[in-house]
């Protein structure tokens, strides 16, 4: 898969649990961080489109765990967009181990937009990224 | 459906996020909360069950947000559990708002048991709960 | 002492750090949760009072470790309110072990409330409380 | 005040509460993600410590709130080491903003070694850090 987008960061020991290991629910932190990171990169901020009217919302996730971080592990979140349906946009998202590249965690997370509180296409996702060279391919 | 179990609990105002609402990945720190009291009811402890040499573990979870849980909002988690295939176990949980009994959130979250490293048939869940008239039913 | 009013909560898993114990940081949000449903029950809430254009702000908190909550452990968060000075509110907060009535936490939370950006008497706190027979004494 | 160490940060989104800044207890998971990579970068990692028979402990925090980040900064925290009378030593740490450096937050915390559950003599963090040209002067 071809990503958009990558994000370095680093586990710090309170995200970890008593196992000894990141909590599960900490990388959708990790996930959401890359998310908003990789939008402002494009002015496709959360709190401006909501001044312009435009609320974004994420409606499923799905986060398949391959293996666990542990303190002091470096990572790299990478991502792309793509579109399903008219309305629905999909984040593909991976977190890879730094030390040796191994996939961690493998998520799709499915957004749409709203204005006025029905949904609408996301044409200002698929616009401005295109300007930037980037694709938002049509899953199936 | 029909569940196993429920708890009853209320947002705290640090779990809600910038717009207002319960960040995204709260939810699974409730639903985490939820399936540990159940599995503690029935003496089914992670940490009890590591010292016998059986490790539980979470490999793939999907959660529909329907709707948002706000500051002061009491809530409902509800849970049952089911087979999949020969090893992995499914907890299928939703939390229903207390005040209307409205859909929040519907999750599975699947997992296995492995000892010595190697996945294991969850028959120490499945017996358990028989014993206490929970019939863990086989997902096609 | 004499304390105002207390909650009973109950520690959760993800809320234990590497050491198998509760992480120092979520004592905070214990200590921030038992304030907002101490005011919320006098109708102190924060939100409202930012209607009527006061804001709350904690200025210094100070936090003695006496020992460690555990997974499973319930704890009670007990508090009264006194004043500093003239515009100063302190929260003397302590959160001890349900097993055995053992101290935990003793907390002091300094804050001010804020019309205008300026400092105000905290007079609304003074006469709510007094209202329902809880003085807030003053400190030397 | 000299600082023996820095690290450079950015808040995350998930990071602020219903208010719009960093929630009041985040701080202290940015304190003590720095105190940590300030250790480990000289061996003083406390899992290592654990090995030798030597836990630390945190027995005091004290944190002024002066100012408070928001979605998007960066801020730098800083902090050296003391020690009080014959076994505590102290972290004195404080948070600015990075793009006025402003102070945000000034806090110390307070620690002490065990060995066999008695406190002993911080003499390792001593030698240490005296081997490294700092050193950990004596608080009145």
């Amino acid at each position: 898969m071809e990503y958009f987008y990558e994000i370095e960061m680093e586990v710090r020991d309170y995200e970890c649990d008593l196992q000894g290991i990141v909590n599960n629910s900490v990388y959708q932190n990790y996930l959401e961080h890359a998310r908003h990171q990789f939008l402002d990169k494009y002015g496709l901020n959360f709190a401006q489109l909501h001044n312009d009217g435009i609320d974004g919302v994420v409606t499923r996730i799905e986060i398949d765990y391959k293996d666990s971080l542990r303190p002091g592990d470096r990572f790299v979140v990478r991502l792309n967009m793509t579109k399903k349906g008219n309305v629905r946009f999909v984040f593909n998202q991976a977190i890879f181990r730094k030390s040796d590249d191994k996939l961690m965690i493998q998520a799709k997370v499915f957004g749409v937009l709203t204005q006025n509180r029905r949904p609408i296409a996301p044409t200002v996702f698929d616009e401005t990224l295109k300007a930037h060279g980037l694709v938002m391919q049509q899953e199936k």
